[in-house]
């Protein structure tokens, strides 16, 4: 699974980076902030669920490689404006100074609003499969639908919103099911939009394997905030308990949290049981959700 | 003409209306700064090119709704982000606490994102012309590519970088080009595209227009920032002068940038002049544009 997972992430790379040297003005610093923002590590999981849940399903990979690279745009854009100073104040990620540490605010700002706009220009111009014009805009509108104020914005606004508050398990799960799970849900929808009926018909079921490692994602993502180092993050260790932010294991105890994190392992595992393809890559990616590390 | 622009107005606004009441989460704090960013006054002046235009060409004005409210959406969130602190940092606009005052910088970072999707999510789903795809793809390209690292984001990023700096005649044109010419001219191109061929024929010289009469737009801001007031503009007057920003007045003397604002026009008159159609519309507002007091 690693190796496949490298091998996506230098394919991904490689579509980013050459969306970026298509756009003018390359020594600005709006652009160098983009580049900045979308290049400097990051796992790529939503692109591997894209490629895994659509090579799983027959398609070209060249085919899967605009709604890959879309996506990870979105999700470039929200990780600089959630660093933000108004919004969660972070000065490390994925081991480096975050955007507007290394560049400033404004171009910070302007950074995110414009790798959301690539997303849409690279759905709208990257290769897709032939005469498929209404699958494009059925990514579009999938991709709007996962990443605004039906989704992932509004998990943010919620989540700010619940901070230094004790909110409920079931609130808890709105906010990430919005701020993290939307987006993540929204990789296999791409990947299976982009297979056309086979798609379609296992689309049930790969939603709900997506929903499962999705918050299972973000219920690691606390266990880690609190078993982990700095070091290992490559963001600051302990930011969750500094902002008084609800998680998992404050609500349920941290043998608690790794118990949900199994459970929703093991639901993801069901889900995909329900599918007729070679379902190995994405069973090995929930499996590598819950085990990871960073 | 203003009574048609009163009207283009009302029926923008009542699409913009519903496209938010469509929204979940409608008490949530970002949803009612999406609203209030978006619905508290503004000339519309966006939507009522690509209106004006489309009807000149014989569309459907009920297939105009959609790009005009997307490309309103575009326009409102980039006050809301032009507003912050990290940016121009103004208090007022439109006569109003800006987004970040009435709420707060996290909410106005994240309803301004929402709002970019949201201009997405409309020209997506939106009514268009009966088996519009390729036109719907044709419009999110363009909207996209007036709106990002090419268009009105590198704008906003080239003025930033050069206030306190004396900048050329060229230099100035080059920053409005992009940060309010390339939505300027989207609006007539997305009135033209909803026209098909007719469109087409006409769409150099409607770009010649939009390029003269998008620059006259900001010259006129210029003057204004120097000859209103506060209550006038709806927004704090010098503000430009506070900024240390270049503008055509300092760079031209008032009388030299009156004269330019001028010419823009007459450009503009004489692109309209070789469009075989009815232009009263366009060449009424092109005045407007110049004559205007706020």
């Amino acid at each position: 699974m690693i190796e496949t997972l490298q091998s996506y992430q230098n394919r991904n790379n490689a579509q980013l980076q050459s969306w970026l040297n298509n756009l003018p003005h390359q020594h600005q610093a709006l652009t160098q902030a983009m580049r900045y923002g979308l290049l400097l590590g990051g796992k790529r999981a939503r692109p591997f669920l894209v490629y895994a849940t659509g090579e799983m399903l027959g398609c070209d990979i060249a085919d899967l490689d605009a709604p890959a690279a879309a996506i990870e745009c979105v999700h470039a854009y929200s990780l600089i404006h959630d660093d933000l100073p108004a919004m969660d104040d972070d000065e490390l990620r994925r081991g480096q100074a975050t955007c507007h540490k290394q560049f400033d605010e404004a171009t910070a700002i302007l950074a995110g609003d414009a790798l959301q706009t690539l997303a849409f220009t690279i759905l709208a111009e990257g290769r897709l499969a032939p005469n498929a014009e209404s699958l494009r805009i059925d990514m579009v509108k999938n991709l709007a639908s996962a990443s605004g104020a039906s989704g992932m914005c509004i998990g943010q606004a919620l989540d700010i919103e619940a901070e230094g508050k004790m909110v409920g398990i079931d609130q808890l799960a709105e906010i990430h099911r919005n701020k993290t799970g939307a987006l993540i849900k929204c990789a296999v929808q791409l990947g299976a939009l982009a297979a056309g009926k086979k798609g379609r018909e296992v689309l049930p079921s790969l939603e709900r394997f997506a929903n499962a490692i999705g918050l299972a994602f973000q219920v690691q993502d606390d266990i880690l905030d609190i078993t982990s180092d700095t070091e290992t993050l490559g963001k600051p260790q302990g930011s969750d308990q500094q902002l008084n932010k609800s998680t998992y294991p404050a609500l349920l105890g941290l043998e608690g949290a790794r118990q949900k994190a199994q459970a929703l392992f093991e639901e993801a595992l069901c889900a995909l049981d329900a599918i007729p393809y070679n379902t190995q890559l994405l069973e090995d990616f929930a499996r590598y959700v819950i085990e990871r590390k960073n």
